[in-house]
């Protein structure tokens, strides 16, 4: 792509780094950019600007946060006593937007996945078990995604503990809302039928 | 979406501003911009600010310019005698990607459309037949999108013209290379036979 600018080439070529963001895209984005104006294109480069500055990892669950805790575990009205172990902050953003999960939750960052080279030092599985040993836990949920990875994981993590949580569950498998039963893994239905529930539960 | 942060809140808000980057979209990008180094973070920030300080308009034909003319008016080695109308930047950024072309644009930055509310003086229309009546054109060629609204804006521009150039062209319309016969619509397929090329030409 050949560009009259050294400026919008820079741009393009900045922008075009960003995940799924190919040339042409960039150059969508820019020129549009050029067409708004100064204030708001400031307050898009403040924003970014300002991400690695301001945006922090909570201490204790490794969510993202303003201060050293996250609003999640600064959160009183949350039941603390129940921990959600998840894979990335994505995870905790998914389940907080269903609005149905009032605990805490615990953000490992990765898996164990050796032949990834990620062994249980290079997440905060540590930091949970610690953190299951200083303050009484009454329940210990993995919502982690179906794969070996994580299912190495959580049995990782239930070997490690000295004491375990009273309960310890795993978030259901089954069909999705909208999705049709002939067109679903057996794997899937299987779990579903087996996992049945009753129907006064729903 | 529920998110733990302020500052991510924010980010997330700025990124979803731009044409074709929903909430999700963005969060994908702001997260992604949070796991970089801060360089990284910060020569992006700064490529969009100076978008809207250093990039300048080209005072003749309105293209993208570091400085007061673009780097097409600027070089001496094109035929600044032939002028190609076109829409938009990216019109220009198109047609050079070509690298077929070696004269000098016009950026109209629109086409006369009276349903949209965009007449003759809202566009550089003025602009394009002052430059012509001061320098010599040989050649005013018109690439500008097929539709009715490109037609009248071509149409009053030559009305217009004092003197008209030596030469008035448009682009091809035709069958796209890879293009197949048996699915191009009639008005394009009527067009390519009725503008056939002598195969020496080609």
């Amino acid at each position: 792509m050949q560009l009259s600018s050294k400026v919008l080439e820079n741009a393009v070529m900045q922008f075009s780094k960003l995940p799924g963001i190919g040339k042409r895209t960039a150059l969508r984005l820019v020129l549009h950019l050029i067409d708004e104006p100064q204030e708001k294109v400031n307050l898009l480069a403040e924003s970014i600007k300002t991400l690695k500055t301001d945006v922090k990892i909570c201490t204790k669950c490794f969510n993202i946060a303003d201060a050293a805790l996250c609003n999640v575990c600064l959160n009183s009205s949350r039941k603390h006593e129940i921990i959600c172990v998840v894979e990335t902050i994505r995870d905790v953003i998914a389940i907080e937007s269903t609005q149905q999960y009032n605990g805490s939750y615990h953000v490992l960052g990765g898996v164990i996945s050796p032949l990834d080279g990620i062994g249980p030092n290079d997440i905060k599985i540590n930091e949970l078990i610690e953190r299951i040993k200083a303050e009484p836990i009454e329940e210990l949920i993995f919502a982690l995604n179906p794969n070996i990875q994580s299912d190495t994981t959580s049995f990782y993590i239930q070997k490690n503990l000295p004491v375990l949580p009273k309960k310890i569950t795993t978030i259901a498998r089954g069909i999705a809302f909208g999705g049709e039963l002939e067109y679903a893994d057996e794997m899937t239905l299987g779990k579903s039928i087996m996992h049945r529930v009753a129907v006064t539960n729903l």
